[in-house]
């Protein structure tokens, strides 16, 4: 009698993504509200540790985080330096997945290509907490309404339909089909490993790249498959799990023998 | 057929709040615990992040964090410095929720103004591991004892009623009533705001109220309602999500700007 | 009514030790693959944070974070410089509880004095996802492993019986049955405890231990049973939570004050 429960039964997934580090309760804080609401929610953290106020590294850990959850979940993202202000609390169904968080850019990686795209301003009331401080959306208004959304509410309750704001200039690239042989360190992660905006896909069909450059000090990185290719302490570039080209050492982090930060440049090179 | 679960089958929700941190298997211990006696409690971090054996910060966070959780959420706070010792292994059901941990301190917070608390000595070995260390009464007392709970032991099972005990010179004012114009710096979160003991209730119905001071270098910020109010790198106080007068700086840390610590003083400034 | 959940409904439990920190997405890309596949999976964080690439830390933090789990819990580690190469992805049952992850020597502490071993190549491809990375065999192959394991799919047709890796020179006694009065400093925990190889049962069965010294300094430390014995910021060695010898201070890091490492030897002082 194994196997997977009816899909009726499926419970609700709602991530959650935040500058809120893991020192104080403020996650919990949203789980509560949640779980009053949705006892049956299962909420997953993505990550709680997007640099404070960094919308744009919100908006690409966002877009490499939600790719392996399945239709329906709900993606509750706040990186919020504006709360209180004037930028708009939203609801945004794009493709398969619901998104609920500020209008400030954070969703602009996900929604920039997508083929259904229908976004609404959180204004009801009735989906709020009864009292909505000037500083904690995540729990008077986002953690409510993506609690409410996974009880069945139609987007369209939950207040007029809305045009969604987009970063000025936003860092990298923002899909992954571009072709170009100059790419844009946009994310480092825990092991130090620098992602590019470079697609896998550019690098995986042509077989004359033989190495990367990164610009400002001209070190010159082979291209391979996986990392322990290289020797203990050899830098690689290959492409990562994230389907991007990334910079990295075996064992170490490339981030800080090479003093990558996010913004520096680098180049494919060919064999001729 | 969207809707909220009967409440007969809502799911038991247990918070966790320690000094464990998250490299170790600690955390994790009492969870398999709870999930061997109850496999469907909803397990919920409030902090792992206490500074060490800090009874008063746990206190404070556990005072903040239960607030959003619905009735019957059972709190096992385990900041233990005394673990071993003498101090009482204790559960509590105080107003709506239900409480387990060490008679430290822990729990004065949530205690001092209570309507409704009654508390229990865990004493009856057959709610406890079956074997008790001396040094980890989270996983082998107060994960078991949270879990039958959350079965539907009743309280005075576990053991003689108590009175719990209180800290002798708690930081700040233990409630929200008082209404001095001079307060104390109680919790610095992960921004780096400055969470003082001044009730949000006490600024808010009076408009004279023009700014605060710090009182051990005399700088002068002014009262506002949210953080982008200020210009990015100005300070400004304002009621924070805990109801609660705390100072911050737009988009940096005003606890390292000022050097702020837990335990400096402040005062409000009128408009006179 | 309350009462234990008949086991026929018991949610399948999945631990995650990892090494991949808690700052990118790739934890929740693991739970998002796991809950597509078992939507009623109870996945539980055992630790994020061993040191990058330190098989043998994950294999001690394992063997210990597993003891208070139910039978039937499958345990995920994915400390895997190796992601790509030749080891071999491997699923096992030893005792009572499964084992998914690289076979590089990560589950030695485990298998080694296993009653009841079987252990399998994870081959088959209808249980991996659909196109799998070089770089990220947690996401791509242990994850879907684990998740249908949690639905019943038998071992066996994961793919063939393998013999499992053991680590040439593993640090410290890999059981807890020797006898010698040398041991090895096998673990630092997040409170500075630095946790021995020697075994709790040699201790408690000879009364006239008196001590331990560390060999590299002479430091001499008193043999007791709880952290409070010592007065504050005083040393004290006692059998900790992990029935392992451990070496502390109350309220202060013995690593710090000692300046401890894994592998650092010390000696059990007779009365005599």
């Amino acid at each position: 009698m194994s196997g997977r429960p009816a899909s009726a039964h499926r419970r609700a997934i709602i991530t959650l993504t935040t500058d809120f580090g893991l020192q104080d309760w403020y996650v919990a804080a949203m789980r509560g509200v949640v779980l009053e609401i949705n006892p049956e929610a299962q909420i997953v953290d993505l990550s709680h540790q997007i640099p404070q106020g960094d919308i744009e590294t919100a908006a690409f850990v966002l877009a490499q985080g939600r790719v392996t959850f399945p239709p329906d979940t709900i993606h509750v993202t706040v990186v919020d330096p504006g709360v209180g202000s004037q930028r708009k609390p939203i609801i945004a169904r794009c493709d398969e997945h619901l998104y609920v968080g500020p209008d400030n850019g954070v969703f602009q990686r996900v929604f920039t290509h997508a083929t259904h795209l229908k976004v609404f301003e959180l204004t009801h009331l009735e989906y709020r907490r009864s009292t909505t401080s000037h500083t904690f959306h995540g729990r008077d208004i986002f953690a409510p309404a993506a609690a409410h959304c996974s009880l069945g509410v139609d987007l369209h309750q939950f207040g007029p339909s809305l045009e969604p704001e987009t970063l000025a200039h936003p860092r990298g690239r923002q899909t992954c089909s571009s072709s170009a042989t100059e790419g844009t360190i946009i994310y480092i992660d825990h092991y130090g490993n620098a992602i590019t905006d470079i697609p896998g896909s550019f690098i995986e069909e042509r077989s004359d790249w033989v190495g990367i450059v990164i610009e400002k000090h001209s070190a010159k990185i082979p291209i391979g498959k996986y990392y322990a290719q290289a020797l203990p302490g050899n830098p690689i570039a290959l492409v990562g799990s994230s389907s991007l080209l990334e910079i990295s050492i075996n064992g170490q982090s490339a981030a800080t023998h090479y003093d990558l930060r996010v913004g520096d440049r680098c180049r494919i090179l060919s064999r001729a």
